[in-house]
């Protein structure tokens, strides 16, 4: 798991194209996990190393989870079993790859991006690839975190739901839908944030640009990592694969229905966005404008009262008001008339 | 009925697909309402409760309102009973759908969300499913506010109209033209608002970014939730359903057009939302632009005429107009000298 | 004939679809005006009133100019005689439709929006409704205002242009064209007060924002009422009526140029009002600079001299420079020095 | 030739559809020039006046350039002689057309705006319309400037390259790529003159928002004369007509390419200047930051020290500093260690 | 290898189609390398000079690098030996080709450009053009730079990867593979800088305008480079040509992909860069807001201070203050009260 993790794509150029070099962090180890369920129910299977892996066979469907996709030794192991092509576990290893669906003939292979949102640091992504074939699904996980699929693995355990009657594109397809549910948390998660922000924003609080900055960019990764699932969804949606059943053409249109809506959102989030920097800035305007009336108001009051106390201030001779005994008052008066005359003024026309 | 309200959507996510969760709020109690008519009129059928649901049959249209979506129970026997899809009655109940209309073979499925001004609160909006089938049309509103349909109610039991002669396609198509019909009156709110800002915008008022603001994040609410149905009408137009006759096409047509030219409305006032912000923004601007000028005239007027005071405020023992008699009397010409000539002049550059 | 009139469509809500409500202005009275023609030549037709219509026959071609459609039972009787649908005699008199061109098998529905440009009020827009059939075109237009066809009225009765030798379908081409024909004079109207305020932005004259903001919202409205049009038109252009001879489909795609043309060009004004008001925006905040230089000079300059003054007001016993008789003179020397080097350091760096 | 020259198209309003009136200016002469050329070579056919036209015939292709399209006679007796359509002959003098390629059955139509780019005054353009028949080639061009295709009646003449051995279509296709490689040049100079903007924007430059406003327009203008040239020539490389032999689909879409390539070129100098203008704007902004640093600066340093100077011009009978004989220099020290300090102070937060 | 520099492509203008005139840089010289591959290994082939050049044969696949297009002689006699179209020669010299994917019937014509971030300058691209037909791949470099496939080279030559196997459309794939493979190159360096860029904005850096509107640029650049590549890729992937075999599909869509995720990801970075800019234009708002608050505070302090040592400057007979042994402290200590009063004030608005 990570966050806008550097993958250095660059690595592999000038390599043939097929090289199994992973992208992306090190540091995870890969471990395979198994099970094998029918219409009786599911079990987890013993897997004591790659080269003992188990094969799709009449006894029901099998699921490989794969943890961890850094080494290539055992991702090659994995791709000869299954008689994955080259390009597919290359893929699979290159850990930025953009969501998609390809069709290889007698299996589909499905790449998504697992989001979630951890406050304080946005979204957090990992890449989720699936392989269906005949009777087997075998989902790749990056990194070593916990494993994604836990409520499906429970119910295919536990013999809940449908997953154990069906064949294994239902099984492909319930564990799209739990990566696609996994998004609305995070858009409600973003819709939070943003009704906060918007809150700080219109009550004029300052400094929070780099809030709706960060929020934009999490907005932005959001749409790179959801949008293209939408097109890869329309082919599982036309059944152009034998390997999907016509029964379940309406749970993918349903999918597919989520990510327009969930892309819609997103879209919707972006003009909010947008809008709140243009109420953010004008705020600032506003606060200048404000700052500005302070100035000029101080600034026409005390000059014109400098200027008089200057006025009796100079040495000449003959000034016939220094010497009456009302000259003081006077003065005193004229200022308290000035200030009070020009107070009455900036009242009037809304600067205090 | 709501106004934004969360709809907790992530609280699904782990769950089976097609489990019968409500999303919304929980207030609300579902209740059932049974109309049924035919050529010689329509009258109310009594509906105890969901295990006595009447069925469709020979005597006529039957029609279900369905007001309030949140018990699972009543949901589930009323989806047994017409043999609905459990992803159907997974979307009837989570009430943040967007707008679609899916076909199920023997019965089609349309959400549209039905939208409400609301002086002070904005747009308030509730989501409005049919269910049509042969036969029988089947709504299910969300929350348990009013019922929507009173005027197509009244239609069918007063026998007015031509809903009475037609059969259940003619019904379902009245409902939808009834929930777009009031999409007219928010927007003629809208339009309202609008030129009620306009005015005041355009006569330099100040504090209205916040009401642009609130504005322009209704109408994006309002585009999410009325650009959906555009495509959605499309599918019915091209009359791809056994369910919908040739003749209604060009009532459907009819209905299309109608939110094509919501939709339209929508991207102009959006427009000239825009072009408001504009205005408003750039009048900021213009007012510190005036703000400035006054102050640098106060400055430009006072501070020669404060030099010349503190001038002869200097002690030097040899300045020879302090003894003159005329010294005093001079200063005060020439100040009133530099006063009118700085106000001529700042008249002359339009400052004043 | 109105501007932005306020089509209140709301209240309409509630009614069955096809209720002939009229939208629109409510003082206009509907009249009817006839006219028959062949390749002999046309006569106009005297209409008593509603109950007795000329039909189309062998005489030759019918074309009746209704002129105001706020009187239901008038627009109900014309449909009947000619079997109109009830949605379109809807739209007919609601006076707010979007241009579109309708198929309804042996008759075609034509809308368009006629333009006028009247200096100081902006765009002024009436309905224009066209109504094709086998051998007779009906129009419809929205106020009482004078007719908007006096060109092809005067063609057909002077037996002159080829309007006499064509069927109906080439009449509603005229029509169309003659329609469309005008907006090129908006746009050369548009066109002109774009040029006047450039040269007023570009040569600094303030107070152009809420100018700019009008001409832009005339143009937002220009091109929600002629954009439908093009699509409309791509419908004429690939004859998919019977009622279209395919002699008449290059004078179509000729007015179909036309729409696109204009519609282009919308785009080209838009583009360059926005460039106007970023000008123009700028400009005010260039003239800021310019205010703000201003008040920064006058400080600088006066604040020196004014402390200088100060300087030799102070009180104290021991100031030598007091008793000189050269203090005074050096003082105002100093000044004039100072005074002089601000003037010549401001002018170097190009504040004065 | 002409630059932005009103094209007073409403003069047309009401006029019969195909009627020939110029649109556009009115001083120039038409005129006539013919070459007739086969695989032999090409010569110049003498033209004494309309009525004496060359026909197309077995001789070799004929390539007639009519310069100057306001003579409705003579283009009239062209259009009879070669019977050409009437909308045809109105758009050749209508100078104010949208590029386009029409198909007239026995006739290829085409459209297109030769554009030049003259130092100071911008793009200027005037109008090529083509008309490609059986064995001949119509060139018509707006005003009486010099013809455009001399490179091109070079060739012929000189036989050399192979415009003489190969048919009409390759001649027109010759006739279109000699005009779109003037674009080129348009373009080169445009990106000189966004360069040097560039430069002087950067380097600070003062009062370049008209011509970053000017340079704008000219890209609006250039776009609406390229960008429907491009969907027009998707019409010659798909070889919809029998017109073009499907040899010269290769060369079509050569010159297919470029037009995109410009195309594209244009959106980036949009962006590019776009992208000036918001460096230019915050330039504005940035210069004012330093302007209202220097006037806080000047305050800031002379507001205390007018202050002290104030307080010791005070007349209070018992000041002990003013006895002293230090006072007068420790105030002066005093002023100077405030003045050091506040610049320093200003020197280290950046100021100054 | 260049860095925008003019490809005056003006200077063909008047030339007949087909000319081959080099477009680009003129100081390269253009040299011929040969290598002959087949399942057995490769092997490099003596090239003397262009009239001795390999023709495609038998004994294996044959790879033409042409380094340096500005010989017009070479590229003909190359063209002639391999049957090539003139408008393909012409494309190869001009080196500011659009990248596309050409079908000339026994050959493809392809074309690319090749980026490279130089930090410091920025991209510098070169053009790539290959040929691939029955049996051979020439390839063509723009400049006399390094050849850019060293490592295609290197796996041909020793033998690796699956080059030497497969056909020529395999090594077409390979150079395609590899130019794009260095496109994630750049897009890292990008990355780089607008993560560098980001963290200086937010900490309020100035200056960095011309450092964010160069990226800006860059990114066009990129773009108009990239992206036309998208489209062309179709074309592979959907195998329209014979010289594709379906085999390679896969590949070709691989490509594809990583095109699509590659204008993606400069999508992004145009919205990031925006933002950035948003963000540095109002902190440079918010800091003008700062400075003014500081003028703000400094006036509002030292007027009413200045006023009150005005006052007691004045030069009244009968002022009782003057003579009280308390009227200076006093005064002192009305100063210190204002002075404390005003910055406690100010703390509290958050002006300090």
């Amino acid at each position: 798991m990570k966050k806008h993790s550097k993958h250095r794509r660059s690595s592999k150029a000038g390599l043939p194209p097929g090289s199994l070099v992973h992208i992306g962090d090190e540091s995870a180890v890969t471990r395979i996990h198994g099970i094998r369920y029918n219409e009786r129910g599911g079990q987890r299977l013993p897997i004591p190393d790659a080269d003992h892996l188990p094969v799709p066979g009449e006894e029901g469907i099998l699921w490989l989870q794969v943890q961890g996709v850094n080494d290539a030794r055992i991702i090659e192991k994995l791709g000869h079993r299954f008689r994955l092509h080259p390009l597919l576990l290359e893929d699979v290893m290159s850990t930025d790859q953009r969501p998609k669906i390809e069709d290889y003939g007698d299996h589909l292979f499905i790449v998504m991006r697992s989001l979630e949102w951890v406050r304080g640091s946005g979204v957090i992504q990992k890449q989720i690839a699936l392989v269906l074939g005949k009777g087997y699904v075998i989902s790749f996980e990056e990194g070593d975190s916990e494993l994604s699929f836990t409520s499906v693995v429970g119910r295919i355990l536990d013999h809940r739901g449908r997953v154990c009657e069906q064949e294994a594109d239902y099984l492909a397809y319930s564990l799209i839908d739990s990566v696609v549910d996994h998004y609305f948390a995070v858009l409600e998660s973003v819709s939070d944030e943003i009704e906060a922000l918007e809150e700080e924003v219109l009550t004029g609080k300052e400094g929070l640009l780099s809030r709706i900055h960060y929020l934009k960019r999490e907005l932005i990764v959001l749409r790179k990592s959801i949008w293209p699932l939408r097109e890869a969804l329309v082919f599982m949606e036309r059944q152009h694969s034998t390997l999907i059943s016509s029964e379940l053409t309406l749970f993918f249109r349903d999918i597919y229905d989520h990510t327009i809506h969930i892309v819609d959102t997103i879209e919707s989030f972006r003009d909010m966005l947008s809008g709140l920097l243009d109420v953010h800035l004008s705020s600032i305007s506003t606060r200048l404008n404000q700052v500005m009336k302070v100035l000029t108001v101080i600034t026409t009051i005390f000059m014109p009262l400098t200027l008089l106390t200057g006025l009796y201030g100079m040495n000449f001779h003959y000034m016939p008001e220094l010497q009456s005994p009302w000259g003081y008052p006077a003065v005193l008066c004229a200022m308290a008339l000035i200030t009070g005359g020009m107070v009455w003024f900036f009242k009037r026309i809304g600067w205090l």
